[in-house]
Order: structure tokens, then C-alpha cells, then sequence
């Protein structure tokens, strides 16, 4: 083989929002599998803003990545040598592969994936970690019934169009929070919702209009003004499904504790018995993707489900793209064609 | 019957703290039971800070007491004169019969109980609403563990001292949150908490040195600087059971809006995936009443399970209990005697 590896490393911690030099982009030998393992060519890399919290060091529930070290991330790829007996040459996977063209990796972390139902890439968003999130969260912890009213936060992003999408299914009125009038739209026209708030503009206003009875589910991805606007709308018995708080992901390691940001006072949690929740799909969500997947493609034969994905090309302007998704420049769920 | 009926009314909607002169205590005739209902003669009358939120009319999850009504509250009596065929004279009945020595009610609106297991006035605490709300919380969120730590705020108050003890018996090491060393002493040495921490000291170091590894299970009465200091300190997994705030009980309505005190930063809700859940248990509670009396009296039976009242003499008294409830001056489980 005469190719090489090309792998994006975690140069230093960021301190604040990302910036390029955080990052380093190096050409590798390609690597070789052992006995048990796989070779993997990444064809697609999944860029998602709970990678922010794996360049830090702060305390966390999953370790950081080490410095010098390829970052983590999802991909889609095929299998392009095999010293196991479940994988051939030529098989479709996804799996945690990295940053990087090429991986060697044991068996038992891949997934064959059939590859003919959706395009490539949405196997990493509407079929994948962000898909099974919003799956397993509403689920576990969101709990929609037909005629509630559901506000998803981010709604044009990987999670959040989902969350709406299978809202609808549920029978909820689902209204979207996006940033500017195209991603609006889109969470209106192409993806269903009833219909959307643009954050840019009178958050207040917006949601007195479009949720005049309150709120039943709300699906947390970004914290900051948007939970604060939320937060009084909540209905008795209303459900908060703490999935993110992209806004405060580049403040200071343990904004938790002193230094971070207010939050709203609780006294309203007893009074309408109020849940909020949080979780994380990698605690046990996977061992429920067969049933997720089964479901979400039946969605998809139904024409009840769609996405879009923000597809940037090659893996050197991977940083760029993770940065840019931190401020919300990406539409759809963000992924890279590695090559 | 030459017997005059004693009730408390409440004459004016307190404005912050209330006032003895928010009540009024007046003479009434002895009501006369219509058919299907019972008169019942108050012996022990239950004071509960959920009360404050009858004496308002900011929206709420139940109505307000009417000015000049007679005050909302559960009482344990015994049937005097019957006109349903449900209830004799000499039945020991317990029910939402107010503030007044005598009530004529519904037939349905009581609740028969066997007298002799517990004294008499324990039917409002420990196996009544506060013990129920004890029970209904730990089933439903708190879902203490063995090996786990459970911190109890106003732990020798009504619902606490019982939430404690099923925290005890469900194999947590368990720590309890008073004010004052005789209070802390209760709780550790009559109701066999592991330990108490003493709100009027500092907390971040008792709760360093009580919980070292952090907070499993934190059952919330006080909010305040108790939830401040607790909330850095929950654990992954951890849960936040809701059960009242009575450090803003009487802050000014609306509280919940613009003018109430910051909470937490809710960050660590995702990451941590804690749960933060708040309940009513007049909700679905006394559905449930049959099976937690049972269980209750069984744990009274096996020596695992005590509690302790502050009994104030006679009804003229109780405006003054009230308001000193809020204050936290109470010791146990307050109730009046009404005669």
C-alpha cells in the first residue's frame, strides 16, 4: 500500500474556544492491524460539540484525549484488510475510529452496518450517536404524548432534528429554537416542525406566540438565554431533557462550581413538578441501536423522517469545521469526507 | 349540645412573613351533619408549611383558602354524630377538617384508622401526609440504594425524620441537615442517622467531612444556601428530590419569575446525569396510603422506625405555631391539640 495516513492531533488543551493551533495535522504510515484486528478506511468523520468537553481535562465522565494523541470521533468507513473472521474486505462499519484516514481496530468495536437504505454519512447523524440520543432520550426522560407541546433547542442541528421529527410522530406540536431564517425555515418546511423561533430575534415574544398554553417537553442543547426563556413556560408536570449546554462548553473547566453562570431558581421544580434530567447516550444507549435503527428506518420508508448534514470536505479543514460548530455556523449535522 | 365550635380563619393574605393578625379565631355554632355526613370532633389538628401557599393567591397547585374561611388542614378526631351508614359515633377518623374543634363532612371525605398502634397525633406525621410524602418521594425519585449517601435537609422536621429512617433501612448511609445541636443530636441519636450536619455552622466543611465521596441521594425541604451547598457535591447518578423550599415560602409571589434568587448552573445536570424532580404528593399519594401504612407500621413494629411531635395547645395557639414553622422553631412534627 502506498498511501499514507493523514491524522488530526490534539496539539495543546484549548482554553476557550478552540482555535486552529490547537490542532495538528500529520501525515502517518498507515497502520498495520494484529491478529483480531481490522483496517478501516474512515470515509466519513463525525464532528460533534461533545468533543469540546474530550479536549479538556476538567473532570468528566469520559477521559480527555492525550495531547499529541488522534482525536476521537465517529466514522463510517469500509474494511480494507481483516485479520478477523467477522469482518471481509469490502463490509461497511462505523465505529469510534478518529480523526484520521486509516485505523487498526479490534473487531468487537466496529459495527457492520448495511450501507443501501440512506446515504453514507447520515449512518453518523440521523442513524447514529446524535439520532440514538434523541431516541433514547425522549424515551427515558422526555416522554411525548400526542397533543403536548415540544420546544427542541438547536433544531436544526444533529440532535435536534430529530427530537422534532420524532416529536411529530408522537403527536406533539413540536416548535424548533434556531439562529437565523434559513435554518428556520428549514426546521419548518423540510423537517415538519409546527414551527420555529428564530434566538436572534425576541426569544420572549417569539415563544408567548408560539406556545401560548406552555411547554410540556423541552429538549435542552444549549443552556444560556434560551433555558432562561424556557425555564417560566415549563407546564406542570413538564419534562426537561438535559441532553447539552453548548453555550458554556468553552468557559472555564469547573464552571460548575463558582464560576459559572446562574441557573434558575427551582422552586418552580416543586411546584409543577417539574423533571429535569440529564444523560448521556454512551452509558447504555448502544445496546438498544438494533431496536433504534429497526425504527428509525422504518420512519424513513414511511417518509416520516429526514435530515440534512453540513458535509465539509477533507479531513484539513476538520478543526476549522469543529470550531465553527461551537458557534453554530454548521446547518444540519456536521460531518467531514475525510478525503 | 351546649358545645360552641372554635375555628381559626384566615383574615387577610400574609405579605411576606405572616402575622397574627393574618388569622382570626372566633366562636361558631356546632355544624350540623347533613345526610351522608359525620361530625367530627377535631383531637389534633396537622401544621404544614404547605399551608403558606393556601394563604396565597398566586397561581398554584391547588386553590387558595378564602378570606374569611375557615384555614385548610388535616386532622385525626373521632365521629361524634353520624348520618351515613359508613362511619359510628366513636370511630377515630382522619381528614382535611381544618382548624376548628368541629367539622361536619362528607362520609367520603374521611378516612377510617385503628387507633391503638401509635399515639394518636402520629396519624398526622408519621403515618400520615408528611410520612406519605416521605414514602411517595423515595419510591418515585429518590430510589435510595444500599452503599449509597442520602443527605436529608430540615432532617428532624415531619418529613424528614422519615425520610431519613427509610433511607436507614434501605441500607444508605445517611446524613441529615438541622439547625442547632439539639436537633442535630435528635437526629442521630434517636432516629439513628449516621450524622448530622448543623445549617447554623459551616456547611461546606461539615459536608466535606460528612460526605466525602459525594451525594447520592439529596432530599430537598430548604433550598437556599442548603441546595447551594449540596449541589456541587451530588454524585453521577445522582438524585434531587423536590420535595419543598421553604427558605422562599415567603418571598413575594411570582417568586419563580424575575424576582426569585438564582439557582444552580445546570450544566452538571447533563454531565453528571442527575435527575431533579419535584412531586406533590396529594397528586396520586393517598392512593397509596393503604400499602404505606402497612409498610410504616410494620417498621414502627420492628423497632426501626420512630418519630417525634411538637404538640402547641389548643387552637388559639396555632396562628403562632404556624408562622414559627416557617422560622423553622418547631421541633418534630407540629400539631395542635385542639382542645
Amino acid at each position: 500500500m502506498t498511501e499514507t495516513n493523514l491524522a488530526v492531533l490534539l496539539a495543546r488543551r484549548p482554553v476557550g474556544a478552540p482555535l486552529p493551533d490547537d490542532f495538528t495535522l500529520v501525515e502517518q504510515p498507515v497502520p498495520v492491524p494484529s491478529e483480531g484486528e481490522v483496517l478501516v478506511r474512515n470515509r466519513f468523520l463525525s464532528l460533534d460539540p461533545y468533543m469540546r468537553g474530550r479536549m479538556s481535562d476538567a473532570k468528566s465522565y469520559a477521559a480527555p484525549v492525550a495531547i499529541n494523541a488522534v482525536m476521537e470521533g465517529a466514522t463510517v468507513g469500509e474494511v480494507v484488510a481483516s485479520r478477523s473472521p467477522d469482518f471481509a474486505v469490502g463490509d461497511t462499519v462505523m465505529g469510534g475510529n478518529g480523526w484520521q484516514r486509516f485505523c487498526a481496530v479490534p473487531a468487537a468495536r466496529l459495527r457492520r452496518i448495511t450501507a443501501s437504505e440512506v446515504p453514507l454519512e447520515r449512518n453518523l447523524g440521523l442513524l447514529g450517536m446524535p439520532g440514538l440520543t434523541a431516541w433514547v432520550g425522549l424515551q427515558d426522560i422526555g416522554l411525548p404524548r400526542a397533543g403536548e407541546t415540544m420546544v427542541v433547542s438547536a433544531a436544526s442541528g444533529a440532535v435536534g432534528q430529530v427530537v422534532g421529527q420524532l416529536g411529530r410522530i408522537a403527536g406533539c406540536r413540536v416548535i424548533g429554537i434556531a439562529g437565523g431564517r434559513a435554518k428556520c425555515d428549514f426546521v419548518t418546511q423540510t423537517l415538519g416542525f409546527d414551527a420555529c423561533v428564530d434566538h436572534r430575534g425576541d426569544l420572549n415574544a417569539q415563544l408567548d406566540a408560539a406556545c401560548p398554553d406552555g411547554i410540556d417537553v423541552y429538549w435542552e442543547n444549549v443552556g444560556g438565554a434560551v433555558q432562561a426563556a424556557v425555564w417560566p413556560r415549563l407546564r406542570d408536570f413538564g419534562r426537561m431533557v438535559m441532553c447539552g449546554m453548548i453555550a458554556q462548553y468553552n468557559e472555564a473547566p469547573g464552571a460548575d462550581a463558582s464560576g459559572a453562570p446562574a441557573g434558575p431558581n427551582l422552586g418552580p421544580v416543586v411546584r409543577k413538578r417539574l423533571r429535569v434530567q440529564g444523560f448521556i447516550v454512551s452509558d447504555k444507549g448502544w445496546q438498544r441501536y438494533p431496536q433504534f435503527r429497526a425504527e428509525m428506518l422504518g420512519h424513513v420508508a414511511a417518509g416520516k423522517m429526514t435530515a440534512r448534514e453540513d458535509v465539509v470536505r477533507g479531513l484539513a479543514n476538520a478543526a476549522q469545521a469543529f470550531i465553527g460548530l461551537l458557534q453554530g455556523s454548521n446547518f444540519g449535522k456536521l460531518v467531514v469526507a475525510v478525503d
